[in-house]
């Protein structure tokens, strides 16, 4: 009874901070081909803009909006019973894994998974969105993210829709995201749809280098801190600001609880790395690990309703004496754990031993993989060396594998890597593994900036997002110090925002540049509260134009604290304008006069 | 007597918060030639790594240290009385500008500056280092920066002297600094040392590709807020971070006293823009600025010693209307300001038409011309278009008469530029300036993080930085919001310290990567002291991980607390290495143990 009590006395503050719909926003929800089709996004209202020559009105702009019920005004959230289970009718439709049997009772507290019926495939079936599209199907779930990707973008008028030409890498993004595009890059690999069939509360989001670039947020308790509903409350808090998935990271006793308060509360695909809690299991004993162990926990998850599975099954036997030439060793704790396991039984990684196996159970339940890298560089001085680059080639063989399950696959990626070796690992990554969908953390591009990894890996991050990643794995201001606060979560999702649309913009995503044209429009126009609006994080971009100009009327000023009035440059240059539009008898000033109207 | 006791009361707080030696860390001197030129480098001295196997010590690092005597133990600064003159005896020694004359009082209140005498070259003479340069004479100065960009690495060991090979983008890096090398490239203009003979504190820095890229702060009051005494602990404030070189972009009331205080308190090279002096002259109406009133505030702030001058002498007439077709319009406070004058009178720039007037004025006293871009893209739309590449077009035709006068010229630039379009701005100013150095606002890589804009600038920073920008401007997160404080610097210059340092790293500059290895060293044997006085900002690193791990025990912990003991991959990296040792059988294991030693 502890447990509850503790829970329903921490919802309030949290829907009290967390729950609140943006400012000037409000949810939309943009229908499909059927009435069950209701992709969710934000819609940003503008001010109008009011000038000499008259009252101008400012149209809405949309914005992806990972935020799930959370914000949408009126609703409420009961943590208790979790989210309504949006996918079910389109998971009974296909009638390929009824909802059959019962969850165990793992949980040692009350938890809203409790008592709910739970999904497999029927025997010997296979229920992944990558076994439908390449026997053609286009699911529910693919035309949910093809109106998605497109953020409603077809009605946006001539100034806000102008965008510079990208530079995409040989990608291949199409002007208008179709169902039958989603279904094609599924078919070939080239995206994933992580969503397992007992996740129906989430709302199905794409992975891929022909879509925008999405980031991840890890969160989770470790032995040495934090409770279960924290991290339900961090989840929610994550996916405000724009987290696309959330990994759950937890090690501590509370592990499978905390997933499943995760679980039923979350929109978002939820991934976690498997090996924590089977070396929970094991007492921390490394080499008391054992394959049934491992799929025991694999298939416990995967009722639980886990998206994807971090799985280091590239860690090889004959590769680790690699590592040891290093600076930094093995950083990867999944990574390391293997490493020691076949070191300690002189035996090659039942991971990679076993790989089939683990694809009848992710196929079972459509979990997709994120092949993990185990070797990944833990400073600049180990980047791009042997250890790192023969096991991304041992994963693009699993890739092989994996796909002749029709299984989705990722593939992880580095790490800390100077700039000029960034470019490297996506070409090698996209040869290897044959285009299946990057995820990296970063690259951090210096190792000597701890206090500001957020910054060292948002610089990597933007660079290999542009080169082709198709996730960014956050990385907070906490890194490699301590356990991220709620501040730091918010602090590593806006930057790696920034990182992930910078790389949008770059690749020439079309419709990237929309709300960057709104936001310039809004500056030019001195209108504050859209700005506010429009920014990634309206509550600190207002908190800190408050700072220096704390009146409310300040927020229609036309000029800012920066300069003060008469040092504004946006301010003189409308006064050319005007200059420009009475000087009819000079040639240059009339025709600037036609274009700018 | 206000200002007096009000700059006493200041002092000592001052002193105390900011005047402190860094942890682990003291100031040494490398002498040169002579026993006058003492170049000053931060020591961070590490602890030795005890394992089972024995006790091995760990090198000192040195570093770059821009913080001047602020951080020198036993040392304290009177800021009435400024610092010690470090060049007068070289002045003296060359001649060519004997201190004649005095200061006159034009500050309303004590400054350390009443009274001092001043310099200027002999009627016709020129005193840049330009054109000591192209003559051949290799000044103190010039050793002095080859001294300093070395960074004392000859005695690096094996280990931390390992590092990737650079991309250079055909910079022409070589791999040991000389005093000839810092001549030849000051003569042929690709570096300056921007060093006014009237500000004899300064410690010489040199910008250019060739060399390690600096960073600027900008700092000055506003018609809104903020004291002259706020703004001298600013600049110490801004130095002990990293900054390079400092702009005071006052522009209140107290516009000269502010400069007088700062500039005899400051290390490093002190730029500003004059124009927003002059505007203050004449009530802030642009229309009123005369080519007299500039040119006198010109001579002015020469006598001050003002290192550089933004000088926005390429907007000219004909391009304004260019700037009418854009989204944003003018966003730089001088380029608008010039713009309405021209407008105002119909007559082209008096900054362009008597560009040779200033060049005479700027050889008397050596101070570099940093050519303003008027014109920078205030949004992603109006990046690299007709009116910013006009502009550059223009500012290459001005270095080639300024330094047909042996002025030192570097050229500023943009602003806000998506990631695909930022190599295009490098190449075309090294084309158009024929290598001038470049120095950048950013570039930010998005609009739409207000809040953040120290991270998107960070990011195209890091990025043209590699390409061969060789300063870049700081922004701070109050960027587009308000004015920055105290915090808001140190965030906004750590931020520029990670993107110049990753530029370094891309290029491949000799021994960038040292500092990296000895960081993940330092991780690798948990020497957790040494991380923090390795990082760029010792004090927040340290204050990060106590927030999850406070006790004293903690700092000497060999795992960290992310992970938690059972968990920690550089543990079980360490427990592998000794499997590795003792496996004597195994022959991968035993030539990896050789390698590892």
């Amino acid at each position: 009874m502890d447990s509850r009590t503790d829970t329903r006395d921490r919802e309030f503050p949290c829907r009290e901070v967390i729950g609140k719909p943006f400012p000037n926003s409000r949810k939309v929800h943009v229908e499909g081909s059927r009435p069950d089709i209701r992709v969710p996004m934000r819609e940003i209202c503008q001010g109008d803009f009011v000038s000499a020559s008259g009252v101008e009105a400012n149209p809405p702009v949309y914005v992806y909006d990972t935020s799930g019920p959370y914000t949408e005004a009126g609703v409420t959230v009961d943590f208790m019973k979790g989210l309504p289970e949006l996918r079910k009718p389109w998971l009974d439709e296909r009638g390929d894994a009824p909802a059959v049997f019962t969850a165990g009772r793992l949980c040692r507290g009350p938890a809203p998974g409790a008592g709910r019926m739970l999904r497999r495939a029927k025997s010997g079936g296979n229920v992944t969105q990558m076994h439908y599209a390449r026997r053609g199907i286009i699911t529910p779930e693919m035309e949910f993210v093809a109106i998605r990707e497109n953020q409603r973008r077809e009605g946006v008028n001539e100034i806000l829709g102008r965008q510079h030409p990208g530079w995409d890498f040989s990608a291949s993004i199409p002007e208008v995201i179709t169902p039958e595009f989603v279904r094609s890059e599924v078919a070939r690999g080239r995206a994933i749809i992580p969503l397992n069939i007992n996740h129906p509360e989430a709302e199905p989001m794409i992975i891929g280098r022909n879509f925008l670039v999405k980031i991840n947020a890890n969160i989770g308790n470790s032995a040495l801190a934090s409770s279960v509903m924290d991290e339900v409350v961090k989840m929610v808090w994550a996916i405000r600001w724009g987290a696309d998935t959330v990994m759950d990271l937890s090690t501590g006793p509370d592990i499978h609880e905390t997933r499943e308060w995760i679980l039923r509360n979350s929109p978002v695909p939820i991934g976690t790395v498997p090996i924590y809690q089977a070396l929970e299991k094991v007492g921390g004993k490394a080499e008391e690990l054992s394959w049934e162990i491992f799929r025991d926990t694999l298939i416990e998850q995967a009722e639980q309703g886990v998206d994807y599975f971090t799985i280091h099954a590239g860690v090889r036997k004959d590769s680790i004496p690699l590592a040891a030439r290093r600076l930094t060793g093995i950083v990867s704790r999944g990574g390391s754990v293997m490493a020691k396991w076949c070191l300690a039984h002189n035996r090659e990684s039942f991971l990679y031993t076993r790989f089939e196996e683990i694809c009848e159970i992710l196929k079972s339940y459509d979990i997709s993989f994120s092949l993990g890298d185990g070797m990944r560089p833990g400073s600049l001085h180990d980047a791009n060396d042997a250890a790192q680059l023969a096991e991304l080639k041992t994963l693009g063989e699993l890739t092989d594998i994996a796909w002749r399950h029709d299984v989705q696959t990722m593939i992880e990626g580095p790490g800390h890597v100077p700039m000029q070796l960034i470019k490297e690992n996506m070409e090698l990554q996209l040869e290897y593994c044959r285009e299946a969908p990057f995820y990296t953390l970063g690259p951090l591009v210096t190792d000597i900036a701890p206090g500001y990894d957020h910054i060292t890996s948002a610089i990597g991050g933007a660079m290999i997002g542009w080169f082709g990643t198709a996730m960014l794995c956050y990385v907070t201001p906490k890194e490699h110090l301590g356990l991220p606060d709620r501040e730091d979560v918010r602090e590593g999702i806006v930057t790696f925002k920034i990182a992930a649309h910078a790389a949008d913009l770059a690749k020439g995503h079309p419709g990237a540049q929309i709300r960057d044209n709104a936001m310039a429009k809004a500056r030019f126009e001195f209108r504050w509260e859209d700005q506010f609006a429009l920014g990634f994080d309206p509550e600190k971009a207002r908190r800190f134009h408050d700072a220096t100009l704390p009146a409310d009327a300040d927020k229609s000023s036309h000029y800012c604290s920066m300069c003060g009035p008469d040092f504004c440059a946006m301010r003189i240059t409308r006064s050319i304008r005007e200059a420009a539009a009475e000087a009819a008898d000079d040639d240059g000033l009339r025709a600037a006069r036609e274009e700018c109207g």
